[in-house]
């Protein structure tokens, strides 16, 4: 198996440890030691070695995953000359691959997600390849733990397919956009619905088939693409072709109207820290339901605080349901039901040219 | 007139910014651009040149001192050689000045105090000084603004005495301790009561003997440093005696029962700065009631906070009435109601050892 692994995102709703220039995906949000994109290698090693991932990422971040990946090929680092959805990035990934192996498998992941139960994760998305080698395009759909408004749902197949393998697969019967807060609570309590974690394994030569049979036009700007690979043009030809492919998510473009579509359930703690009151379901808390991600506190008379520091001693009096996040050049504090509007911080730097601090 | 600064405190109350290595009248707790102590030379500058100014202040900070105010000739920073209350201390300034100028004038002041009003506070002491003369010992009343608890209060006389100059002066009928609300409450309602600001004008003869009638063992002790000033035994007379001098705050010691006080009341805007919390009342805020004391911040959605900031941006969103003080290696993040609290970090990093921060 082969894995691509996007990482062009810029996380706004993780800042100030987040930026324009340091990403989520290439910092340590969680505290784990690791960035999320060092962890997100690391956490499927064993099923794939970093010669055959991928990763793909602007330009201005291309030395960044170098550096933190240093066993990657240079050629895995795979450029988006800008940042469009997933469908376009996607077929970059599988046209490299094509060229390659063209009958690997791809694995499609996000540098920034997280999962709590890794090895019942990697055992998940080995069943996954091997629905993928099997002819489907295999979707991994995590239990929902309650009816998150702000996630993709998944209904899947009344029966099982016969797959082989430990752990059941099912067809997909719809894919469902985020649902207001009624529908998601119909959907856990009649049960066969899982979240849409955003992780595709397919074969290649199978999901660049749906490329071409939804995505034609796409698909011709990747033969264009493809046809340049490895010859004086690649850069130019990418560079010209990039911009004029259309920009849709691989859920839309090809996920939705694709023939055999099957879901593999996961339960491993999915995370994908959109924001960050989602961090203390992550790390363990005090008795008094304080959780230090990282760096050094101090807690008197204060509950279910959620901290991320650094160098400096953090010391929280009187204070419950804060957000503490310290950084070098920025001090984030906030409630956690309104942390969501830390992207008003950001626009207000905008607003004040602080570019520094974006 | 000359002035005895009394700068010996630590300053818990108001920490991280205040250290034992930098007391909080060692350091800009106001966000005016000057020390506290550096604020209180520069106030009364008009009527006490630093030539005439002492400062009474522990051996540890005596470089401080003399970094912070460069005009006060080296002399003029007065060593205790330990912490005691301000009876000794203020004994101390007094044998200074008596062999200096018998006749002198002195104002016992506070390094670590504000006023709004500065004008006003000045004009305020120089009546005081007027009282001074006339043989009184002079203390200055605040007009009380609510009824607090924290304070000393002053009941001054029905009428005003006969004293020169353009301010009432009164007799004083009682010093009262800090009271319940209940008695504070009353104290406003009754009116005639007043805020005892601690800081003393008197001549350096009468006030001596007072130390003499009232403190006899204290002023045998002051009589025999006095004696081995200006003599190579000055210190090792001081280091010895100091230690044996009764523990007795000029309140209890000497103004309870000295004959002839006096108290001239000030509507200045004082602030003894006890703990963060008083900050609001000394810099404005915006719509909002967020008071930004120093630094630069970033409010989404929030009210009433106070800031003392660093270097760093501090950015709050969807919180209410926080105290955030910001320094290079602490960050203290408390409800304002609970503030007093801070004490307890304190001394939980006292137990982890933390002397760095302390």
């Amino acid at each position: 198996m082969y894995a691509a692994i996007l990482a062009g995102g810029v996380g706004t709703r993780l800042w100030p440890r987040s930026r324009r220039s340091l990403p989520k995906q290439f910092a340590d949000i969680t505290g784990s030691g690791q960035t999320m994109i060092q962890a997100t290698v690391s956490r499927i090693a064993h099923l794939v070695t970093p010669d055959r991932t991928f990763i793909l990422t602007g330009e201005q971040y291309r030395s960044l995953a170098a550096q933190q990946i240093p066993a990657l090929p240079a050629a895995n680092i795979l450029v988006e000359p800008s940042g469009r959805s997933t469908a376009p990035a996607i077929g970059l990934a599988c046209i490299h691959l094509r060229k390659r192996d063209p009958d690997a498998v791809i694995a499609i992941l996000h540098a920034d997600h997280v999962f709590g139960d890794e090895a019942h994760y990697c055992t998940i998305l080995q069943q996954a390849e091997i629905a993928a080698q099997a002819g489907y395009l295999a979707i991994l759909g995590a239990e929902p733990e309650f009816p998150h408004t702000g996630y993709g749902y998944i209904k899947r197949s009344h029966s099982a397919l016969t797959i082989p393998g430990d752990w059941p697969v099912f067809g997909v019967e719809r894919f469902l956009e985020k649902p207001d807060l009624a529908t998601a609570q119909r959907f856990l309590s009649e049960g066969g619905y899982y979240w849409n974690v955003g992780n595709f394994i397919s074969r290649v030569d199978l999901l660049l088939g749906e490329f071409e049979r939804q995505l034609p036009e796409l698909y011709a700007g990747l033969l264009r693409i493809e046809a340049a690979l490895d010859t004086d043009q690649a850069t130019p030809v990418l560079q010209e072709v990039w911009p004029t492919l259309p920009n849709i998510s691989i859920d839309h473009g090809i996920m939705e109207g694709a023939g055999q579509v099957a879901v593999v359930p996961l339960d491993a703690g999915w995370n994908d820290v959109g924001s960050w009151d989602t961090l203390e379901t992550l790390r363990p808390a005090d008795e008094q339901g304080n959780c230090l991600v990282q760096g050094d506190s101090v807690f008197i008379a204060s509950r279910g605080n959620i901290i991320s520091g650094g160098n400096r001693i953090i010391a929280l009096v009187g204070v419950d349901n804060l957000v503490v996040v310290d950084t070098g050049d920025a001090l984030l504090i906030g409630h956690k039901e309104q942390i969501q509007q830390v992207k008003q911080v950001v626009d207000e730097l905008q607003n004040r040219d602080r570019l520094d601090l974006l």
